[in-house]
């Protein structure tokens, strides 16, 4: 059984099962076993954790930053096994994908936030000298993340987004892995201890655990040794934690589920063909698992709309069924897809587990008209995580805009249409209301690593609609608190004051 | 009965009951009556908010800056009459109070949120022109504020900090009065409504409900025409709507319950009686109904603590029961005093209500050992809101320093002592991460409005530590969404983005 990372070492777990990578290309076990920590080691890493909270405050912002790099370096030179690992854990390939984009995207956001964290602006030092006041964030404590499964290293708890700005913000991280993916987390992971060891972080700066109960998730994210959580995935696991958290009045930051809705003007329908080529790429990117993949497209019925329709329905029938990343995945989807039907949509394409090897289900188009949406707004907002889209037809442009009202918290939504289109400004400014990014023209699967982007939205989207989990230094933010400092010597002042 | 302002006009309230205000300072009914609005006049001012949210995103930032001064113009010319009013309502003296310290403070902080509401500096625009990507701070919608007590004018729901930093943001609120201040709120309203009208505001960019009932206050801040809340108020009713804003996943801003802690060194204690002046004075400012009101010293045994503890005795025994808000607060502190005498501390002074025909209570100073208070830590840090403090008393700093562990999260802690003191570094450093803001040689109940204020901290004394209910413009974050357009030209860009 593997070891865990405990306070700078691989320590034996405390546990009474384990876990095996299932390789989800055919279904079978894959790698190593895993251990699911009891509450014991819980608790090891939590007091850990907060006793490297205490020794990070002596840690210099470069020696921090360079904590980071050597993380980052650590994994260029390690990147081929990883990606070898991680594409067994996922079926995700590995080119192109996990070793040409999301290997490169997980370095590359260390390496933003440990510039990040040399830099006093996200942490907005203010300073009224006259009153001897003088306040900035800083960091909140031990932050606990629970990581997804659908990007194995830029999301990872223990490589991702959050690991890098909880880091960078100055707080020690315990990274609960996820389940599916032991083998690479396990890899990522030795990459992240080498890093700290070299670099003289304090021991228990990182540690991670593959997997725990689900009731002791909610222990933990309830103990006053943990600070702030992060977590991306489910509604229903991210609300679960939500309450856990909340009940006590601790910081989570969460990114569930958003349909991502994409409204096509009339003008934007002449190109049917066209844009069905690069909706059906979008909504089967990586078979549709991605937060930010299209689950409804709004379009005005007529003509055009039905050659958008037959062309969609082609593209989404003639490409291939694409792999998921666990049997989890498909039941999910299968659920959600069973309650879409049960509201109503009409399928045009697919709609059923697709007959392979491999955890899969065939690309699945759905349609339904406006009136019958409002009719049954909330079921039919229902997010089929995977290779499934449902598209809504209205009367009129007017109409979308009534549809566009009742979206529920997204993190994008999209319209493709000309500028000079009359429900182009009206749309723009709904959409704005209710989602965290809104786009022009372009399909959302893409989530730039910009400090423009917001990748967060109104619930049910994320947690707080305050704060992006993408984007450096905003991203930062989320792992810090307020503090002030009255009347106090510019010597006990935090770097950032002084 | 007096009519309420729905959409820009003074209505009569949908209502089956009644309140009036009572003079805490003979206890008798004072002013007119005021409606208890029913569900229905909850309905109407949230369909006019949500309208007035949608309206405001075409009013220039240089028109709802002008509302805001035109508003606080109307404040000091009528802040005379209105001070009287308030005077009656609180028991809080015209002067040197309402008239000269608060209102000032009112009128200042509507300025100042006018500046904010201008200055695109804490919209914080992010460009990233490669990209195309833009972001910045957004409206978040309706905002509904909870007003407190303590502050009838500065922290007024319609006329206080957060309305100030709702407006600013750019949202409309809804203001619920507080029940005992319907004479005061009435006439700040009438001053918003005013200014509101002059400046071509939207109608429903301020509203004013007096009371409501308490279920209803849960309905409305779970709705889904309210965006956001902000409360300040007891642990109790804060808990209760944050439950019912957790659920929804909706922001909700409180500020709640804080002890405050003061830690004398025994440096400090060397000039015990001088300490004991400031440290009373602060504990028994208006009545100690502060929400930074120290509730709780910490000093180490000795000859110098046994004669603070006299001179401190001496001080709330010789100083007169001031008069409490409302038989409410009365009441409450009774409860808080008999569960910390169950919890086992000596009554040093007072104790009991006082002989009066005010609502007051007698100057209450109560002490114990820190062993003691170690053994019973959460009820021993139960608030007493009021006149009323507790000195835990140490063995030596060192003993302090677990205290200072323990503490809850709090509005402020502060330190006495000299820079070279053993115990300043690693005290401060402890308070730093229980505190919002920490405070050197002075005591915590001044609360400037400076831009590097924190009134905030970690849970329960708010419900989220990295936003601040004072000081401007940081105060405004808490009514604002990150907003991302991709892709998306300029003109369709929000001010700050252009």
């Amino acid at each position: 059984m593997n070891s865990i990372l405990i306070n700078g070492d691989w320590q034996s777990a405390k546990s009474s099962r384990a876990i095996q990578a299932i390789d989800p290309t055919n279904r079978s076990a894959v790698g190593e076993t895993f251990p699911v920590s009891d509450w014991a080691d819980c608790e090891t890493v939590m007091d850990a954790a907060q006793a490297a909270a205490v020794a990070m405050e002596d840690i210099s912002l470069d020696d921090l930053a360079s904590f980071l790099n050597a993380y980052a370096d650590n994994l260029e030179k390690n990147a081929e096994s990883i990606c070898e690992v991680a594409n067994q854990e996922t079926g995700l390939p590995v080119s192109p994908r996990l070793l040409d984009v999301e290997m490169p995207r997980t370095i590359d956001q260390l390496r933003q936030a440990a510039a990040a964290a040399k830099d006093h602006g996200w942490r907005n030092p203010v300073h009224d000298h006259d009153k001897n006041i003088h306040s900035c964030l800083t960091p909140i404590g031990p932050v606990l993340i629970f990581g997804p499964n659908n990007f194995p290293l830029a999301f990872n708890a223990i490589s991702g987004g959050d690991f890098a700005a909880a880091i960078a913000a100055g707080n020690p991280v315990i990274a609960k892995a996820h389940p599916s993916q032991p083998g690479t987390s396990r890899l990522l992971a030795e990459q992240a201890l080498d890093a700290a060891k070299r670099t003289g972080m304090p021991a228990g700066i990182v540690q991670m655990l593959y997997d725990i109960d689900p009731s002791d998730g909610l222990k933990m994210v309830a103990d006053s040794r943990i600070a702030a959580v992060a977590f991306t995935g489910s509604r229903r696991g991210g609300t679960a934690l939500k309450a856990a958290a909340d009940q006590v009045g601790k910081p989570i930051y969460l990114e569930m589920s958003s349909i991502n809705p994409v409204f096509l003007l009339q003008s934007a329908l002449e190109r049917g063909e066209e844009l069905s080529d690069e909706a059906a790429g979008s909504c089967l990117l990586a078979a549709g698992q991605f937060c930010t993949s299209p689950n409804l497209i709004v379009i005005p019925k007529g003509e055009k709309a039905d050659e958008f329709l037959q062309a969609m329905t082609a593209a989404f029938k003639s490409k291939p069924a694409g792999t998921l990343l666990s049997e989890a995945v498909l039941s999910s989807l299968k659920s959600s897809i069973e309650m879409l039907v049960g509201a109503g949509v009409e399928i045009l394409a697919g709609g059923k587990e697709a007959e392979s090897d491999a955890f899969a289900f065939a690309n699945t188009l759905m349609k339904i008209d406006s009136k019958s949406f409002l009719e049954n707004e909330d079921a039919l907002q229902t997010e089929a995580f995977g290779p499934a889209s449902l598209v809504v037809v209205c009367e009129d442009e007017q109409d979308a805009l009534a549809i566009a009202k009742r979206i529920h918290g997204s993190l994008t939504a999209s319209v493709y249409g000309k500028e000079g289109d009359a429900a182009m400004v009206p749309l723009t400014k709904i959409l704005q209301r209710v989602a965290g990014r809104v786009i022009h023209n372009k399909m959302p699967t893409g989530v730039a690593v910009s400090p423009a982007m917001n990748h967060g939205g109104p619930y049910p989207a994320t947690g707080h609609p305050r704060f992006t989990a993408v984007g450096i230094p905003a991203s930062l933010e989320r792992f810090a608190k307020l503090s002030c400092f009255d009347n106090v010597a510019e010597s006990f002042l935090p770097a950032c004051l002084r």
